[in-house]
């Protein structure tokens, strides 16, 4: 049985979703810009994507939606666009963001602080969460803009973002948050919640690779990262990906319709906490964070005394897909930074396995998975070095 | 019938690139970062596809490919990286390009002079085409780049890429060129061009929209554009569309092997010399920058008295795709930047229609296009004011 449990890192695309995108290769395949009926032919499914889009998370009509090419590029763009235009070309000088967020944001703001910009980095508390008061205690002046993800990929944490939003738009500064693991998993407002700019990835929600989308509340346009022809109304040069962005608005409309919102925290939160359960049942097993204010598919589980490469490897020996964190940085084996932003040591750090679940995981996929683990706990803990030198209520003081 | 012969500006997927793309939706759908097999299962097609994209414009191993959305993210990653590093933190403030770029490099540089760079915008002689030794005499000491097009969209007109890599290495100057519609039209050679930097677009030789790739040769990295996770090296951050890019490697392939590109310069260069024949017999019309030194698919040609848009639609009624020039700009009905740039008046730059075919053109297809195109001319010619009122020796004059 193979059980896919990575689905923060990316996910199946929906057989509905390739069945819309299908046409838009060697059929309907004209450029939208043309003016002749091959372009044309894109429009209607092009329009009804964007729709989907804006219905997703609520957008008023007057916003705007950029297509992109994924949510880095849609960080890259707010963040490099406020530089560009408050920064370089205006008189801010700071920004503030989180200890936690996703590569695609803290890697922009350790260039920008190369190019003379200041950054706050602020800390999340003993659960992983990024306390609203603090945003406030560090606007000033100079802020530029406030990045705060919507919720959190290593953990699921949900971050107030609704308070946030309403204090920088009290404080007058832009507010933008990466919800790329928010969409499908809880509801998305960004008019309820103040939210000036939104990021999000298509194929972190049943659509494709390669496409990603970029909210802008009117008023709030940015100098483009893309330069060149006048799609996206000029905010995003580049031919349009016809075929991924009608994928990703079928892929919003199935993820965001509130069916898919209620089967979300109900069946597939019930099979998340079945499987955290049982591992729990394992001695000196903790949740990262704690079960609380968490999207409903993830968990990252530290075990005491076992590396979660390790795990990782003994879980792909059958055929059991999951995490040490990020997709983005696995690659490097570093500690995850999330845990280590939030106080944990560096032995802990090493120790954690994210298991991410999606409405296409079933019952019996969660039985399997949790033999498995069960297995490579026991196996690896046997072999383990650090599992008998540590004191063993290490964890507990957590 | 339906004859699409606007492959400038998009083409058709080909069945046999949308084949090996089609498992990595919903089948083969890891994250390639991801140390699990539903991630490692990806890297076989994905190591396949980038050999694929390096034979076909024959970069070394140690150079780098780097798989970006576009042709214009390609673009702006490599001028906005060099206004980065020579720019903005060193001593150079000077970019050498051509009056006829793409949107996406001119639209950069408009930017970039914004910001206090000063840009050189080279013109083209009166057969569209830009003289190498141009290039020379603009070269100084603060120029950090030279960026010019391997082959006109609008005319298909080449530029005398090898020698300006000669001039630009000799000078110590980088050199990007945008081939965008050179690939699969004619052999591209990066080393034997002395080019460091080179864009495309998968989309324009028969691959999927959203992909695209960067050359750069080893020693001239640059500033990534999206910053954020290590993929790519850390030169292109986010997840790389896993499917897109297996396709632009096979569309690469078959787009560039020798028997494609005999093809392309045979068949599909007798079907446009027919189209271009044909219409050449009417009266005052003229083919713009002549027939020397073009891409095979390509002919831009000047009707007098017939506005290029009324053009468009009489094709489009009878179902026959063509353009007045760049997609990317055909909304907004302006005079063809191209035509205007090599000195044509504003009449001539409104009558141009850019006829590009590939290798799905068909002999019946061009025999139905060119009896449509026959009516169409004589239809609009005699409802046409400009046409009585404009001297008969006009064109010929150009």
């Amino acid at each position: 049985m193979e059980v896919y449990l990575d689905n923060n890192a990316t996910t199946k695309v929906d057989p509905e979703v390739f069945k819309a995108m299908e046409p838009f290769f060697c059929h309907i395949y004209g450029n939208p810009n043309s003016l002749h009926k091959f372009g044309a032919g894109t429009h209607p499914k092009m329009v009804e994507a964007l729709d989907y889009l804006y219905a997703g998370i609520n957008a008023a009509d007057q916003d705007d939606i950029i297509i992109t090419a994924n949510a880095t590029e849609s960080n890259n763009t707010v963040i490099k666009g406020i530089w560009v235009d408050k920064i370089l070309n205006g008189n801010k000088n700071h920004i503030i963001t989180s200890e936690v967020e996703h590569p695609s944001i803290t890697a922009v703001c350790k260039f920008l602080e190369t190019q003379g910009v200041s950054v706050t980095y602020l800390p999340v508390n003993e659960e992983g969460v990024l306390e609203a008061q603090q945003v406030a205690d560090y606007i000033k002046e100079e802020t530029a803009l406030v990045s705060i993800m919507w919720a959190n990929n290593e953990t699921g944490k949900l971050f107030p973002i609704k308070e946030i939003g309403q204090i920088c738009r009290d404080a007058g500064v832009p507010f933008h948050t990466d919800a790329t693991q928010a969409i499908g998993k809880i509801p998305v407002d960004v008019q309820a919640c103040n939210v000036n700019y939104l990021s999000f990835s298509a194929h972190k929600f049943h659509g494709p690779k390669g496409v990603g989308g970029l909210y802008v509340e009117k008023g709030f346009e940015l100098t483009p990262l893309l330069h060149g022809g006048e799609q996206m109304g000029g905010h995003r040069a580049g031919t349009v990906d016809v075929a991924s962005m009608i994928g990703m608005g079928v892929a919003m409309k199935l993820a965001t319709s509130p069916e898919a919102l209620a089967y979300e925290n109900t069946e597939v939160k019930r099979l998340r906490d079945k499987l955290e359960s049982a591992i729990l049942e394992i001695p000196e097993t903790i949740v990262i964070g704690g079960k609380e204010n968490r999207t409903p598919n993830t968990t990252l589980i530290s075990i005491r005394g076992v590396e979660g490469e390790s795990m990782l490897w003994d879980m792909n020996q059958k055929t059991i897909g999951a995490s040490t964190g990020s997709a983005c940085a696995s690659e490097d084996l570093e500690a995850n930074p999330v845990m280590n932003a939030f106080g944990s040591d560096s032995e802990l750090a090493h120790t954690g396995v994210r298991f991410s679940l999606s409405r296409f995981n079933t019952e019996e996929e969660i039985d399997y998975a949790i033999s498995v683990i069960k297995g490579a706990i026991a196996r690896l803990r046997s072999i383990s070095s650090s599992y008998a030198y540590t004191p063993k209520n290490h964890v507990s003081e957590l």
